[in-house]
């Protein structure tokens, strides 16, 4: 089993080749052609492990991801989340690869999730890019709107103003002139293309603020409980799109307009059906699309097969390794 | 995070010491102080994988293991099997060592398992020790009896009688005079301690076989399906005693049993109990007595943190590493 440590990964980590091979999942995916078993939950006294895991038809390798977060890190002076992803041969079963990415792969396929709504359902044109948050996702999602969209003027807003600052430095580094909002309401206001990333737990925007036209993509929640838009602004949109149906009726930021009955799953509309054209999407300017994302095995699966890849042809392997190593005798 | 191969896993490993840490974590099993979600199943192409996981309330460390199987290997020559064990800190979450173990440890933890129920379950005196298949379990269930039973007879069936012979080499060198018998119901008709490890999907030891004050350990059954040992001799055992109750009733060697309703739930024992001297076990030396283990979580997660223990006191290494592990900045 090979070994890959963080450095290495983002050494061997190509953003069009992952941003590819995630979009070819979501299709994967949404056509029914991967196996995903339940999320595994397991709490412990100040945190939560989480193992996603799955395999694509047709795919070479299946990857299980470790993650967890403990709430008490931040006290103890050690990162807050954790996490690991093991590619295994869909031939032997054996493990082939341990990345070891900290969470970062986890981090970067969610910020390539958000890019990819970006690409198929924001309007034509964007004039400002609204980002709700101001930690690692939100700056995730800023560089990762970069190849998809040509917009380079940013509103931000989170709720410590004082982090603002950071933010903003951030973004004019990438590239952006960016300005902070007094809330999260007027970043809405004043963008077409709006990126929510905060674990809220109630809604942030109103449907008042939002324009016609707006693309919301919002990936904040993904717990039951959490919410970052208000129901009725759900329930408003023209266009739903969820990366998982199963998901986010249950824990996704629709979770409250589906419980409240104000929209239906007929609505809805998954991404990997877009991205085919087997689902509408945007089919005009004026509407307003949202996207919730969850974040699906499927992704993890992508980038971490499309790393263990690049490692691979830069170090001259070709094929499935554990077919190589021969039972003694 | 430590990385622990085969050959440091095998330097570490106490069985003293993991036979007891197994004990009393079917203990807490049983009194239901610990956190075991549900398997984890995916399947490939070839074969299966599973994840097992859990935490022990109060533990340091909590584990995972990923261990998969493919029908494919033999043809390929690979290992038929593979694992690895991944404890994490039950304070920050983050992964402290992965036991690359390559599926040994099941091995082991299953063999361990089975040495436990014969100490508190066999007959006071045995005079022979059967064995059904002749296997890696078969072998290690016969290393694993030395220690809580004095017996150095044994009687081995295998549906392959070619085999016979590499088995007998096997238990000569490990101190045993070994036979081979003509047929499952002759070992059984010939011992007072029976130990079948085999992947039957039929019975194998007929009810009139076993003599009474038999004891018999069947650890082959671990999917719907599997089947050791016919369901009227469980019917007629007069002691039942299973590792997880869930488990057994739903793919343990009991199943067909429970299926056909000649036991009841109220029949069934569990191992932890018995331990902890909460249920009877055995009362009387002409009793039979059946245990019936499918392998739970907290097997893996007693041997990978005893494995972990023993690592860290070899270097010198005390409390939870990750702990050490500082944020930048």
């Amino acid at each position: 089993m090979q070994l890959l440590n963080l450095a290495t990964i983002r050494q061997h980590l190509d953003p069009a080749a992952v941003m590819d091979a995630i979009e070819k999942a979501f299709v994967k995916y949404s056509a029914g052609d991967v196996t995903v078993p339940p999320v595994g939950h397991l709490p412990f006294p100040t945190g939560d492990c989480h193992i996603k895991y799955g395999y694509i038809t047709g795919d070479d390798y299946f990857v299980i991801k470790i993650a967890s977060g403990s709430h008490g890190n931040h006290a103890l002076g050690v990162s807050p989340s954790s996490g690991m992803m093991v590619v295994c041969s869909a031939t032997t079963g054996h493990p082939v690869a341990l990345l070891q990415d900290e969470g970062h792969l986890t981090d970067l396929r969610t910020a390539m999730a958000g890019a990819i709504a970006a690409k198929y359902l924001a309007p034509p044109e964007v004039r400002t890019i609204g980002i709700i948050g101001s930690g690692i996702q939100a700056k995730l999602q800023l560089e990762y709107l970069k190849p998809v969209c040509a917009c380079r003027k940013v509103l931000v807003w989170n709720h410590r103003a004082e982090r603002h600052g950071e933010f903003i430095e951030f973004a004019s580094a990438a590239g952006f002139t960016a300005t902070a909002a007094d809330s999260a309401d007027d970043v809405a206001a004043g963008s077409d293309l709006v990126v929510t990333t905060t674990p809220s737990t109630s809604a942030m925007i109103g449907s008042a603020a939002v324009r016609p036209g707006t693309h919301i993509t919002a990936v904040g929640a993904d717990t039951p409980g959490k919410q970052e838009l208000d129901a009725a602004l759900v329930a408003r949109a023209d266009v739903l799109v969820v990366d998982s149906l199963s998901q986010c009726t249950d824990h996704g930021e629709i979770q409250t307009a589906v419980r409240e009955k104000t929209i239906r799953a007929s609505d809805l509309q998954e991404l990997g059906n877009v991205i085919a054209g087997k689902a509408p999407g945007r089919t005009a300017p004026e509407q307003i699309t949202i996207a919730d994302l969850t974040g699906v095995a499927v992704q993890d699966i992508a980038i971490a097969t499309s790393v263990f890849a690049a490692w691979q042809a830069a170090n001259g392997q070709t094929g499935d390794p554990s077919l190589a190593v021969t039972l003694p005798g």
